[in-house]
């Protein structure tokens, strides 16, 4: 059993590591499992199919992402709205080291491969999102809290709002990616809290 | 002339189109010529590869971008900080229209090639950041007039505060393909100026 467990947990990081860098419809198979040290007769005992082991990258990216992103938003307990802002900081950290380590920004998993597959993935695609709501729980409770200490509106729309904040780190992400620039993160990462705080004219 | 170079016209349509819908690494060139009406040898003789038609698409959906959102943007000369609202919500209109027609939210053909392609491609990614940068010229200079006549703080800063905008832009339009819902481009669309009236505490 330990073997072969083994090997399934080297298919879904192996897997997850290459559509990060190469995107999903670039990646074959086999390439997975060569990165894996698979055979491809075991890749079937484990996995249907590719879409298979994808989803079981994208639960596994969740986790990385909550563990990793939210973890470092909270250390030390900083006010909700900062903690919004740690997100991009420590996003801006991680793929300062993607760049030194690969050369490249690889932006948000989950964003890049909605981006590319959307309504041709379904149910790829709905992972992605389901994941992506668990991680927005975290700038949703910061609201929340915000709002209960009085540092935003009293009016505040929470749910629109996270939505803004999720969008606003996607696409910041995606811009990060586009102009291969980990630092425009940590510049544009103070700007996310103003589409909390701004009293509509 | 005119059949050789309507073929050429075919196939930069068909494959804006095919990658637009299905992304770059799922459209081949059999794909292109079949869509375009056009023979596989043909196709040689106009472009050197797939990249190098995919780089012509580039060019004519920033053309048609220009064209369509900032031309919208512009109609009946609304103030400045309108006009931003105003992208998104001619966005809105034609993800709905996407999804009418053809039942999906495609998202921002450029944010979609960047998140696929990134560091595989940087011909490609490179083209894109182009084009989305002669996109922000409207937004920057929308920011100018604003700061102009006093819409938003007079220490704005404005290169930042575009790249904010275009970085909430792109991932609203990822939400909404995400989501498969072109009403959430709406919703989210009066919280983009928020980037640029709000005064840092």
């Amino acid at each position: 059993m330990g073997r072969k467990s083994d090997a399934a947990e080297r298919l879904v990081t192996a897997m997850a590591s290459l559509v990060h860098h190469r995107g999903y419809m670039a990646v074959g198979v086999d390439d997975v499992c060569k990165a894996a040290g698979v055979k491809k007769g075991s890749f079937y005992h484990f996995f249907a199919s590719k879409r298979e082991l994808m989803l079981a990258a994208i639960e596994r990216q969740g986790q990385m992402g909550k563990e990793v992103l939210v973890g470092a938003a909270f250390a030390n307990d900083p006010p909700p709205l900062k903690r919004i802002e740690r997100l991009l900081e420590t996003a801006s950290r991680l793929e300062s080291s993607n760049k030194t380590r690969g050369g490249h920004v690889l932006g948000c998993p989950f964003g890049n491969l909605a981006a590319e597959l959307g309504g041709s993935e379904p149910a790829l695609t709905r992972r992605v999102d389901e994941s992506l709501r668990k991680f927005s729980e975290s700038i949703r409770d910061a609201l929340r809290e915000a709002k209960r200490r009085g540092d935003v509106p009293r009016s505040l729309d929470v749910d629109k709002t996270t939505d803004a904040i999720l969008a606003y780190f996607e696409g910041v992400m995606l811009l990060a990616k586009m102009r291969n620039d980990p630092a425009l993160i940590r510049r544009l990462a103070p700007l996310a809290v103003q589409l909390a705080t701004q009293p509509k004219p």
